[in-house]
């Protein structure tokens, strides 16, 4: 993990040859964030042309707090689909979040009949995070746990983000928390999603969904879609991209889904 | 893994159900291959116009063997990158081929720093395969092992097909079977790979390329494609795309690669 954050990182510094910013006296510097830029000046406020956060002042620097590193729990369940969450293991690994694996118990599931995965923590121990994201693969079956869904109820209020693909949807809406939310799935599970969570606005051929505070995706490969967009909502649109061109995704469309809220 | 079967099974049925065939006393049938054209009847010779084998007699049906399931073994290295070999075994999976993980032992491996996953078979005890797969994330330091190199020596010529994603591209260099090839690894490599194997033809900026028995394609997610395209010329291009279907990978451009032979 710490070779793909080099690569991040020497891939953002040839992307900021291209701009040199003043280096001289000036006032405005960025936020540490253990990018090139942690070294630039700029004469004026606003954002870091590299990572996109707000400009600081030299003053406000002395007591400036990082903020942590994101930290996103996987749950899989056996039976999850490959593709349904090593997409999103790309995307959100090579883009800096810390991610761990969690299940019912640490024993080993298998995923998609072949790989066998040893879970970092059960539901039992698993620290807390800031994101929480769901599979599809066995995903409707599974969501009727109920030792899994009060897991979810009891940290959703407090995560930053919900985050399903595929399938992974009925993990949420089992917890009540789709009610009154735009939201998608898989394919061949439209239907049944309507049919499970009524209060959901559910709908179809759109790439991912984003409420805010929820953001859902279509089937398997569209989890890679909709991690590139939760990327871009956090750190901005340049770690995307360069995640994007890092994993050789030029297929990928900023803003290709329903976004409901920027927040 | 059974459920993703009867599932393509039944998108290929909904095919079908456009294109009615003769299904009274013909004398052509589709040789038997587990989909709803195993039951079909034509009038003519040609292709079965569901899973595209060629059609034989009825005469020739009663003395038929079955083809064997595809096997894929998948070489996964300490390190190795997540999407990289996450894109092909989906698409593998769903397509209807058997994979199974092969490591140097059978003692579990992180992959990308953070998934642990649990080999079927060591070097030492792996069944044969008709296909070997190698993928990225410390391929070319992985590649250096003698041992794992002396594992694909073995076996190279009696396989089918050699197939890399990624710098797995350096195991098959290392194995010798780079030589007056046309190839390509991921694009951070290219230099690094013409270097290594000077009677290579390295090519940048190709999604995959196809020598016919050798393909090995561009970087992390260029793996879904080349696997799609290993799947359409084994089983014809009605498979590949419903598989894309299925993992709603409708970026999917087929033949997106250099072909250089059809074999």
């Amino acid at each position: 993990m710490k070779k793909l954050l080099i690569v991040i990182v020497c891939l953002i510094q040839i992307s900021a040859m291209s701009q040199q910013p003043i280096a001289s006296n000036s006032i405005y510097v960025c936020p540490p964030c253990d990018n090139s830029c942690d070294d630039l000046k700029y004469k004026k406020s606003g954002k870091c042309h590299i990572c996109n956060m707000e400009l600081i002042t030299k003053g406000e620097l002395r007591n400036y707090q990082k903020p942590k590193e994101m930290t996103i729990a996987f749950y899989l369940q056996e039976g999850v689909e490959i593709l349904d969450f090593a997409g999103p293991l790309e995307v959100f690994t090579v883009s800096g979040f810390k991610v761990f694996i969690v299940s019912k118990t640490t024993d080993p599931i298998v995923s998609q009949g072949v790989l066998k995965v040893i879970p970092d923590y059960s539901i039992l121990n698993a620290p807390k995070a800031d994101i929480l994201a769901f599979f599809g693969g066995n995903g409707q079956v599974a969501a009727q746990d109920r030792s899994i869904i009060n897991w979810i109820k009891k940290q959703e209020k407090s995560v930053d983000y919900l985050f399903s693909v595929c399938t992974g949807a009925f993990f949420l809406g089992q917890a009540g928390v789709l009610d009154n939310q735009t939201v998608t799935t898989f394919h061949m599970s439209i239907e049944s999603l309507k049919q499970s969570f009524p209060k959901a606005k559910v709908l179809s051929n759109v790439r991912f969904v984003d409420n805010g505070k929820i953001i859902t995706t279509a089937g398997i490969s569209a989890g890679i879609d909709g991690a590139l967009h939760l990327v871009e909502k956090i750190y901005g649109k340049e770690r995307a991209k360069l995640t994007s061109i890092y994993m050789e995704y030029d297929k990928w469309v900023p803003g290709e889904g329903l976004i409901l809220s920027k927040n």
